[in-house]
């Protein structure tokens, strides 16, 4: 049911960065569900996680080892290791000991991420017993195979890369994603993983992913549940034969927060796109508010409203729905009077009320096609937001309702 | 689709206030549309009115209207005049001025409340051409016709009553209402409407019908969706043969206070019973927060959840998706390790992890059950909070997808 995702891109390697996948039988025989990332000696690594209280053990493992030098990614699905405790951690910590222990790095060079059902023990030794096969399996050219190996019920592999040359040395930057929501049937969730060849400064390598995500991964919801496991990672290995990114400008700057950026929102993209039971696309621009809050205030109670995403499943132009909406996000002292709304570009709602222009034959001619934009001006400022999002179908209440039967 | 909720209760008359039912014709001939409510004179009439910024014309005028003497309120369903503008509010004013046109009380005596599609301009002619017929039919035996005589696509009317005896003398509470979520399908939404023969003051009214509402009607959710429309009115007629309630405090004001937020209660209950596509009928019972709006942080995080609703429409005992809402909710510094959560009787998780004690038997035991109970144990100091809800089934999204095909 993806919408407007097709087969991966090409995802150029980037040098420094291996990728390794095998088989531990986490979930089901066969399926590859162990993933091993080498990071060149030297490397910088920065990453974004979950602001879930409920954080999993290896989320809690890797925000403390991103700190310090980090040689190897050890992803598994199939198991969330969340929920699980003091015996979760000390699983999680067991697992890159061991990686460390045949690799011969710091066992604190190891960062764990995982990915699938909520509260089950980790399968340490299957995992463990799968650790060689990846290694063996380690290359450059290994994205694809990886975007496969850390899906779960994703129903299609996800990523995307781009290139510049500067001063005659091309830059690559790749990255995959898996997900399908923020929170997946019983399952968590969101992995991304980015790398580059340029060398980067860790506080400015921090920066990029922190700012990247919140313009894409931070602003793309299915449901609004935000998962344990959330983590998006982001490895400059400085294999690029240029200088490092001390700062935060300059042109090897700018290009490479460019091709950052871009790969986060095709990834970020991406996930919605493969969103649970998707049958749409949806952008929700606010613009015209008074700070940022507000605009993603409006933009996620129009997101997450049960409502709005029905009607959009069932192609309605239902627009009083999305004024309920707009009407109960919680702004302050919200004119109604100054508010314009726009489905594609239709203007549905003019001042708070109808708009005398509108027929219900233009709104649904907007609301039959896959990608729809509703945007809403607020007509209280200069501050804008954009928020995607994907229809509500009874194809996700059958996915998650029937998850572990 | 109704859990639990059998055929109306007795619903005693109250001396003092008379209703009658019309039809207008306002989406379909011959269904009862229109409802009158005539209060005695010297009635106290007080009201709680949604927070929605887009509040429809009739609430604004209602507001405004309930500081003065009041004699009539007029109820139309098929229509909420809500997204309607000036045009709306005119609309209003017309229809309440032929009602005190006919029935000789000032313009400001008589209160507008509308039920339906947003965005349609009113049919005032409609709605006038049903006056005269609902007021012949006006009569204090006619709480139950009334009570479907404002349903929408609600399944069945919802109603309660209470009576208690004080000095010999036999005091009547008597509710109805309508809704089958906070919003509708396309329409907008709760009505409440609930009376007393008792003589009540103003003010002590007002913070009767206030703080009833907090415990009942502002704690129940079924998909998130605060109305444009949402009114709930007390109305005190003072024919009891008794002292006026002057102040909170004393035996009739603790009597009345009782019986206003049982009614309170079983009406609001009786909307979430009646959820769109509702096949449980779900308890959310935070105690141990730190203060009361963690505590509804937390309860309404869990009710909105669409993974936690799905689970319970599958009678799964997803225990991990209860975590992580809760891990989401919010709460700053939320010790995950003094979180326990029970299903029903049933500890599912102990200290932020599985129960030891837990078995997936006893999980689905209860979950199989039509009335649930999920209890959350903050364990941070004494605070309560209970909200209820529903599941999230099929049914709900047939509803709402197919609601104006």
């Amino acid at each position: 049911m993806a919408v407007g995702l097709g087969p991966l891109p090409t995802l150029h390697p980037v040098p420094g960065f291996e990728l390794g996948i095998a088989s531990a039988g986490i979930k089901r025989p066969g399926r590859k569900d162990v993933v091993v990332m080498r990071c060149a000696e030297g490397s910088s690594v920065a990453g974004v996680f979950t602001l879930n209280a409920f954080c999993a053990a290896p989320v809690i493992l890797a925000k403390q080892r991103v700190q310090g030098a980090v040689r190897y990614l050890l992803t598994n699905t199939g198991n969330a290791n969340a929920g699980t405790g003091e015996p979760g951690l000390a699983a999680a910590e067991r697992t890159c000991a061991r990686l460390a222990e045949i690799t011969g790095v710091e066992a604190g060079a190891v960062l764990p991420f995982s990915t699938g059902v909520i509260g089950e023990p980790l399968p340490v030794e299957k995992i463990e017993g799968a650790l060689q096969a990846a290694l063996d399996d380690l290359s450059v050219d290994n994205w694809a195979a990886a975007a496969t190996g850390i899906m779960t019920t994703d129903t299609l592999p996800k990523g995307a890369s781009r290139q510049f040359v500067l001063d005659g040395v091309t830059v690559t930057v790749t990255g995959i994603s898996k997900g399908a929501g923020m929170i997946r049937p019983n399952m968590a969730t969101m992995l991304g993983y980015i790398a580059t060849d340029a060398a980067v400064a860790p506080g400015v390598l921090q920066d990029l992913i922190r700012d990247g995500a919140n313009k894409s991964f931070n602003r793309i919801t299915i449901d609004g549940d935000t998962s344990t496991n959330d983590c998006c990672m982001l490895i400059a290995t400085g294999q690029a034969a240029l200088p490092a990114v001390t700062e935060a400008k300059g042109p090897l700057f700018e290009a490479l927060k460019k091709a950052v950026f871009e790969v986060c929102m095709d990834v970020a993209q991406a996930i919605v796109r493969d969103g649970e039971g998707a049958t749409k696309f949806v952008t929700v621009e606010v613009n015209g508010g008074g700070n940022h809050q507000e605009c993603l205030d409006v933009g996620y109670t129009v997101a997450h409203s049960p409502l709005i995403k029905t009607a959009l499943f069932a192609s309605d132009p239902n627009w009083g729905r999305i004024l309920a909406a707009v009407g109960r996000a919680g702004v302050p002292e919200l004119d109604v009077s100054k508010i314009d709304v726009f489905l594609g570009d239709v203007c549905i709602a003019s001042k708070g009320a109808r708009a005398s222009t509108y027929t219900e034959e233009q709104g649904s001619l907007v609301m039959a096609q896959e990608e729809i934009t509703i945007r809403i001006e607020l007509g209280r400022g200069d501050c804008s937001e954009t928020i995607w999002t994907t229809d509500l179908s009874h194809e996700y209440v059958k996915i998650n309702a029937e998850y572990r039967t």
